[in-house]
């Protein structure tokens, strides 16, 4: 049972969207609708102990990355963040002094987007884990979807890929290692992308570009060909661009006609491929299908 | 370190309050202003194999109780249930079964409410833990706060206290045992309170009588004086109803000129005690200190 069958599954047990649920399981938030005002964005991750971070880690960088995952899904929906709220597990190990770290790596990065830290839950457990709700706003309807890709939209992504997971083989390379621990999520550039209202789908990085490009091509009932050339971090290899996860770079498609600039909000922009008809899922690279073999967070995986 | 000193601690590291966070750490819920429309309250609470469920447990109940304790918190501050977001992490002896099982329990709980669930995310890891968010919508400014209580004010309660502490002790109880297996949050009596705008402070009882008084006691800057009888589960002990927890009812204060009903929304309303000027936090039992002998999330508990 893969996380993405096992989610497909599941969305046929729910009810029916909700009056004012206007996007529910399946896209990297939930985008909930008040009555007259914005649309608010929702998004939840979990991290635990030796799947998504080891003891060893610098406990600054588990608590930055635990809210970069959350405000990278964020940035994919174009939204702008509101607030967050923590739930934090405790094992024994983590001690008073752990615990502060975790907050300063938490805390900075949320004092860098202007984010308030709104409640959470706080417990002693066997392991360490922890979960992070983000919510952000943005206006009615404006929010930036998995599933609008259709035939001749061009694929592009953000920055440079790879550098996650090569950060994580190579615990030395200083910059990659940084990148892995510490993520920049492009919050600044799911805005600018939103302000001139490109995207025609979104989603961010975070599993790797072959499982997550997978997902957006399920979402919209698309095949994709990926025959640009992928934009690499120094140092990585094109498995790690193709298929290393925590790159928290935006990957999207636009209109055939629509003027991308070159870089925005700091960020290279790469045109890497095109959407046709066909398989919906499948990708062709040079003419292969490319197997998703990013992360999945329902096989079981180690992190080393 | 308990877990209330060490959130007391944690709020003095966080930003001052953000201009649409109206309420932030602290309180059953954070609430949320979007410009215009209705006020938003959120809570988040995590479940732990070995400390809030065992595996030999119904998986249904597990899925009950994990909504349950959230939709209190959102009953405590008289909103609304909007939608709730799920995070599931499954050690490797929770199977499919295991799993859907789970989500019947849970969605059958969200379904009497009405609620969607929203999203979440959903991984293996070495233990079964999940945390669950709840979003409630109020009217602007409605929401009931923890530190209302003045000198003067009356003590409620709703429904009869320390059924769950019971259940726990004897699961051959039959009815203690649904009452601990099963709360049923009581999201209509807070509604119903704030119809009536009774209540000054208020709080669910999710971790015993005399800890969750002492939270509000602490907020308002207060004493209390607790000298009415408790109203008991049939067969609890008056040591289940003071420091039992999992009773989710709801525990508030009115001024004492408020014309409270005997009950509501199903609900007897018992009136068992006075807020006096004093120690913040202190509770006098028949004129003895009450000590919070209740569930603290930050002490080593085991679930027997």
């Amino acid at each position: 049972m893969t996380e993405d069958a096992f989610l497909a599954g599941l969305r046929k047990r729910l009810a029916p969207a909700h009056r004012r649920l206007v996007l529910g399981i399946g896209d990297d938030a939930a985008v909930f609708r008040p009555q007259p005002g914005r649309d608010l964005v929702f998004t939840t991750d979990m991290m635990h102990e030796d799947r998504h971070f080891l003891r060893g880690y610098p406990a600054d960088a588990v608590g930055w990355k635990a809210l970069a995952r959350g405000l990278s899904d964020i940035a994919a929906m174009g939204a702008r963040p509101e607030f967050t709220l923590l739930s934090l597990a405790l094992g024994a190990w983590a001690k008073e002094k752990w615990v502060h770290r975790f907050y300063d790596g938490f805390l900075a990065l949320a004092a860098a987007h202007g984010l308030p830290l709104a409640g959470g839950d706080l417990a002693r457990a066997a392991h360490t884990s922890l979960d992070v709700v983000v919510a952000g706003s943005l206006p009615r309807g404006a929010a930036f979807r998995r599933d609008g890709a259709r035939p001749g939209h061009r694929i592009y992504v953000s920055g440079l890929l790879g550098g996650g997971s090569l950060g994580l083989r190579q615990p030395r390379n200083r910059s990659a290692r940084l990148r892995h621990l510490r993520p920049d999520p492009r919050v600044a550039l799911g805005l600018a992308l939103r302000k001139r209202a490109l995207p025609t789908a979104m989603l961010d990085l975070s599993d790797g570009l072959s499982t997550d490009l997978r997902r957006l091509l399920l979402a919209s009932g698309v095949t994709a060909h990926l025959d640009g050339e992928i934009p690499r971090f120094p140092g990585a290899t094109e498995d790690d661009a193709l298929h290393g996860g925590d790159d928290y770079e935006l990957l999207f498609t636009v209109r055939a006609d629509a003027r991308v600039p070159a870089s925005l909000a700091g960020l290279p922009l790469t045109w890497i491929g095109t959407i046709h008809a066909g398989n919906a899922g499948l990708c062709l690279r040079h003419g292969h299908p490319l197997p998703p073999r990013g992360w999945d967070h329902f096989v079981e995986h180690r992190t080393p």
